[in-house]
């Protein structure tokens, strides 16, 4: 199986284009669109979307991923294969998710213009020429190793992103009666919904039974503001902002039936909230 | 085949989680997305959409809808069979239209964990966890019995919406001269382009030839507006309105290269008319 | 394999009922999106979409397009056969590009009813009753002779576009230090990412090595204006407007991590370019 993610959008023939030269190459594997309605070159909402949608396809699906704002320039053209699955695209940071919970078994600079669409490339549209045939080929079993020049994984394009830490003074006690910082970690995507996703994974929330109350706290740029963690949408009246472990297994901040983003928009109308604003989890304050 | 039908938008990679969930059980069974820009939790919207397109795919296929505001709270997650197809989903009511027009051979509610994603699914997407792996497992051949307990077709969710009703004081005399009430509807959808569907049957127009001329009357905000009966679009003048049967075989007002809602907007722009607003069909004004 | 293209939009069912109508009668042939987002009854539009992604598909593929004001009324439903492929849509304009560039091998009119999905079509959806169904079975490998009677490929709906055209006055002897004028053409499509695509096709470009250097005119609302043409996007700082070969093979401009159709708009912010605007290759200013 193929899978595609790119920011071309819908409207026009782009993404139709790939398919179609991966279909005259490979014409019995399925392909799945996971997103084409990535923001124009936003390489974190790539690197999101990648990460949490892969791991779900069966094994040994090729995840071509396009959104390449240096398209043209000497960015690295890659493919690299990890225990569950192989992935093509720029080595710009879009595999940065991957890059931080898989093992890299193998990784290539697309050199080899024998399984590129043409030898002479567009300048602006690597997706047609060289990502989406390097993909056909990946997926009718072309070793991938055939594709270019070995690298070294550890020279592909990471992108720095604050971590979660934990609170390095957090108190053992259970006799402070005042809320606890447990761990700060900041928005990694704000998504369709409107939902806010922090990277604080779900093990970090205290869940062991009987679960403690527990919240999290947003730095908006109207100060700081908590939300009480809840197991589901539904636990709050519509409208209300609440945070809960998302289904891809980040604390996240929620509006049921609402967009949290929204409801945390200044008068003005102006967002309050981005990806990188900090994030806190929190024990609850009694 | 499986059909795929939802709000979760097409900027994320929710739908994506959803197919590749259903290509690790089932790889080799095709896919089709009926739409996932149903309106945020719309469930009339969802209603309408899955009724008019699933009689036109395939027997034995099977229907994923998953609309669901009510996921993690006690709303049922139920599967049932018709004569001609399968359908998975919450009890919300998204499958009335269905329960209105056909026969149910067989339902249940999804309790057997044995074909879920696992054991512990997330509190907000039941789609991956539950709905997904349970389409792909009927597609396989898994029987629906197999899938959890038995309940009646008569609990399952209904909507209660104002059918569409005859005029029980209509003059049997044709020589009235004036337009006569036929029957009463309302509207049930709005379609992207801006066509106003109602719930009145192409069986209740006077078709027999020769046709008679009919009209139809719609009670919008700023009082009732009457559009002449046609046989196509461009029977009547570019951005004139008019009423006809639509596609799916219920009665719409369109306009010909535009869009009726629109052209109904009062001067704020504020709409007037909305799904549930009364429309009557008429013989025609002399 | 089956292309779709259509401005039924995303929204609604209408292109799943195409595609199960489809799957009824040619199950096992592969589907693929082109677009759907064409803008409503944007027969330009839908002529560069369709003439840019076909020539990438596997050979013999039926490429079904809806573009289609006119259903309803006498406008003829087509089929058509080239070298590579086969077409399906109304005869309006939108096979314009198709017929341009490609040999008509046979062309029929869809007059056989058997094909249909049902002998009494909808007025208003001839997407599903017949050029669906008549994909299918062109798929399914009837011959095309049988969908109806043979018509004339020069009967076929051309749109007669401003052609491009050499500059007849252009000085041969390269003495001169002033820009000349090498060709004029016009906009023939602006994308989703605000790129002009003009046709002026790569091959007026000066590309013998030495490049020489060049540059485009557009006549925009505001006066005329000048770009440079470069390779890439990334020649120019981010935010700047460029002249480029694009992928499809035309001479666009483009903005660079932008939209040029945006940066080219008015104070008040109408656009200041459309399809049809006069666009000029020029040899570049000393």
């Amino acid at each position: 199986m193929i899978t595609l993610l790119s920011d071309f959008g819908l409207r026009d023939a782009y993404v139709a284009t790939m398919k179609g030269t991966i279909a005259q190459i490979a014409p019995r594997i399925p392909m799945c669109d996971i997103t084409h309605l990535i923001p124009p070159q936003d390489i974190l909402a790539a690197r999101f979307n990648l990460r949490t949608a892969c791991s779900h396809f069966p094994s040994g699906s090729v995840h071509l991923a396009v959104v390449d704002p240096g398209v043209g320039s000497s960015r690295r053209a890659i493919a690299f294969q990890t225990p569950q699955a192989f992935f093509v695209g720029p080595d710009n940071g879009i595999f940065d998710g991957i890059l931080e919970s898989d093992d890299i078994l193998c990784a290539v600079t697309l050199t080899n213009s024998k399984y590129w669409r043409t030898a002479h490339p567009s300048n602006t549209f690597h997706g047609r020429d060289i990502f989406a045939p390097v993909s056909a080929h990946l997926a009718n079993g072309v070793p991938i190793r055939e594709l270019g020049d070995r690298i070294q994984p550890s020279t592909l394009t990471r992108l720095d992103l604050p971590p979660c830490i934990p609170n390095a003074h957090r108190p053992t006690s259970n006799s402070s009666t005042n809320s606890q910082l447990l761990c700060t970690g900041s928005l990694q995507y704000i998504d369709g919904f409107g939902n806010l996703i922090s990277n604080i994974p779900q093990s970090w929330v205290p869940m062991s039974p009987p679960p403690s109350p527990w919240e999290i706290q947003i730095d908006t740029a109207n100060g700081p503001q908590r939300f009480p963690g809840v197991s589901t949408y539904s636990d709050v009246p519509v409208g209300t902002l609440a945070a809960l472990v998302g289904s891809h297994g980040w604390v996240e901040v929620a509006c049921n039936s609402g967009s949290a983003q929204n409801a945390l928009r200044s008068s003005d109308q102006t967002p309050a909230v981005m990806v990188g604003t900090t994030v806190s989890l929190r024990t609850a304050s009694p």
